[in-house]
């Protein structure tokens, strides 16, 4: 095949055909609330703390890491608390492999991954890159879920995946507790509890991982990413009973933690009090969000996350436009007519609504 | 699903039902010569680079890493010269990730992912991971290959994706590069040329990658961790037409290779001559293996890679398990009767002879 092929010349799949990398622009713009991410670097000492980690990890760099990455999840273990051991959770570079650990080892061809529309982009991806089929249900109107349209649509779809999201991205809406325990008294389906930004929630401790010592085909899903500032470092994590571990362990391929990530992550789980301090003060940003995005003429969904689903524009793609023309980069996304914003700085805030008020209502 | 679930109870997929997580076993033993590691960790003035690298980068650690990880690939194309350019490089958590790329966007379900064997014992599980058909052929009695053997081959097996491993591992076999000149004229399918241990070879600039200006079809595969020392840092990477890295960015995840591992990846590739600054050594120590083994009265297979194949035992386990009680720890792996063994310090070399002396020949 001569040199100066393009892609179309190219066997690729052919379900991939015509397909785009997927991802928000990375755009060199002043204020970037386009990706959830929690603006609050990591203190100077813990920084130092991280290098130092680094340099007595290089000293063996030379050889494969740890597979198991043992040290790690036993800190996330007991980050997590709930009684929770290093067999209780599994680790990845990032949710998107855990996710596609855990669709290799329960979805895949002829299986069927159940999410609740709208929600979170990726989704589709893992099922794609797991050959998953993909199947969806729609929220209510307000993008709430209740047990009887979970279990009505896990019966319908004839699902083997369920993943529930709360709070869901990128709503923001928090699915009860109680709903997500009659659910699992309900199937026998593998249930995903999504709880990439359950530590800025309202109620924080009202996690599904209350329901492991319960329920052995749950999973819940966390990350690094969100609240604990560290989207950067790529850990993502599960927690569920270890059998369902050990299927992880059959699907990943060795030594998929390198030893610098174990490091700067177990670093981090050090200091979780640190890298979590200012979770409360993006809260505030998001309830701000909530009551000054009205004040200003939009339309919000309530959200128990760190961002906030606003609009309603006729052409948002415009609005979008010219939010980024005023330096500040958001995330359209969602249901029609909204944008999506993260909760930043104080003064990523005022910049957001400073341009904002520039506008107008597209 | 009541909690004390074990493997049996969940809805694995059937094809993983009694697998067990690959790996060679993580031993504590004095003397490591099992995964064909370079021995020879990074100087202290790297290591404190990479350090520093660390702590520029976890200044802005709690956002997202370059999705494009553009000044890696850049440093990974510049250390590969032949004019090549980082839309010619593609990288991922080792050449695992590298390869499930690969496979995702050529292989799948439907389509035939063909080696030679003996071969890498991770290329099924690449295939398996990806729903991929795994399909061998046997290579000559002596394991090399010609372009006859390959192209009947891919032609009788309907291969899509033709994985050419030099020097082939764990036999150690370089396959000449006309051979795979010819491959490469007579087919359109994808032909990988994974040179994992080329830096390795006694010829090391007859590289695939000198053919990459003629052939859209070639993906040559390269890793950090061999030759480069690199092991702990996961970073593997292809070197192929522009488009093949397109196919590439659509099925990786986003963000799929962290901060750390684009910092720590990019100190090794400022020091590449530092960094290989032992291959002369470890091809040394492999010429020596491949003339005192004999002496000791053992059969050896011609290694242009650090490890040496030697047998042959009646009873190779037992002969394993003895090397380990003597402190020194190899590999069980490849044709019947053999183990393989890294080439490693001057120290772990004298260890291993002697370990061997005291075994016989079981």
């Amino acid at each position: 095949m001569r040199a100066d092929v393009t892609l179309a010349d190219l066997p690729l799949r052919p379900e991939l055909v015509g397909e785009e990398p997927y991802g928000a622009p990375q755009l060199d713009v002043p204020v970037c609330l386009n990706v959830n991410e929690n603006p609050y670097p990591p203190s100077d000492a813990i920084r130092r703390e991280m290098a130092d980690a680094i340099l007595a990890a290089s000293a063996r760099i030379d050889r494969y890491p740890d597979r198991e990455a043992s040290e790690l999840r036993r800190r996330l273990a007991a980050y997590l608390g709930y009684g929770l051991t290093m067999t209780n959770v599994w680790a990845a570079n990032g949710s998107n492999e855990v996710m596609t650990h855990v669709l290799g080892a329960f979805g895949g061809p002829g299986r069927r991954c159940l999410t609740f529309t709208p929600t979170y982009s990726m989704y589709p991806e893992y099922a794609r890159n797991t050959h998953t089929e993909y199947v969806t249900a729609a929220r209510h109107d307000d993008y709430t879920l209740d047990a009887g349209l979970v279990l009505s649509a896990i019966d319908t779809q004839r699902a083997d995946v369920v993943l529930i999201t709360t709070p869901n991205n990128p709503t923001g809406t928090s699915t009860p507790l109680d709903v997500i325990e009659t659910v699992l008294e309900g199937t026998d389906a593998i249930v995903v509890v999504d709880e990439a930004y359950q530590e800025f929630s309202t109620t924080p401790d009202a996690s599904a991982l209350g329901l492991l010592p319960r329920f052995g085909n749950l999973i819940v899903s966390r990350t690094m990413s969100k609240a604990f500032a560290l989207a950067g470092g790529r850990v993502g994590y599960l927690a569920a009973a270890p059998a369902i571990v050990d299927a992880c362990r059959i699907v990943r391929l060795p030594y998929h933690l390198s030893a610098q990530t174990q490091a700067i992550a177990e670093v981090a789980l050090a200091h979780a009090p640190a890298m979590l301090a200012n979770v409360d003060l993006l809260r505030a940003a998001r309830d701000e969000l909530l009551v000054r995005l009205p004040e200003l003429g939009y339309e919000v969904v309530p959200s128990d996350a760190n961002f906030v689903l606003f609009g309603r524009f006729t052409d948002r793609h415009l609005a979008w436009q010219r939010l980024l023309d005023a330096g500040v980069l958001v995330r359209e996304t969602g249901p029609a007519g909204y944008l999506r914003v993260s909760a930043g700085t104080p003064e990523e805030m005022a910049a957001f609504y400073a341009a904002v008020e520039q506008i107008g209502h597209p």
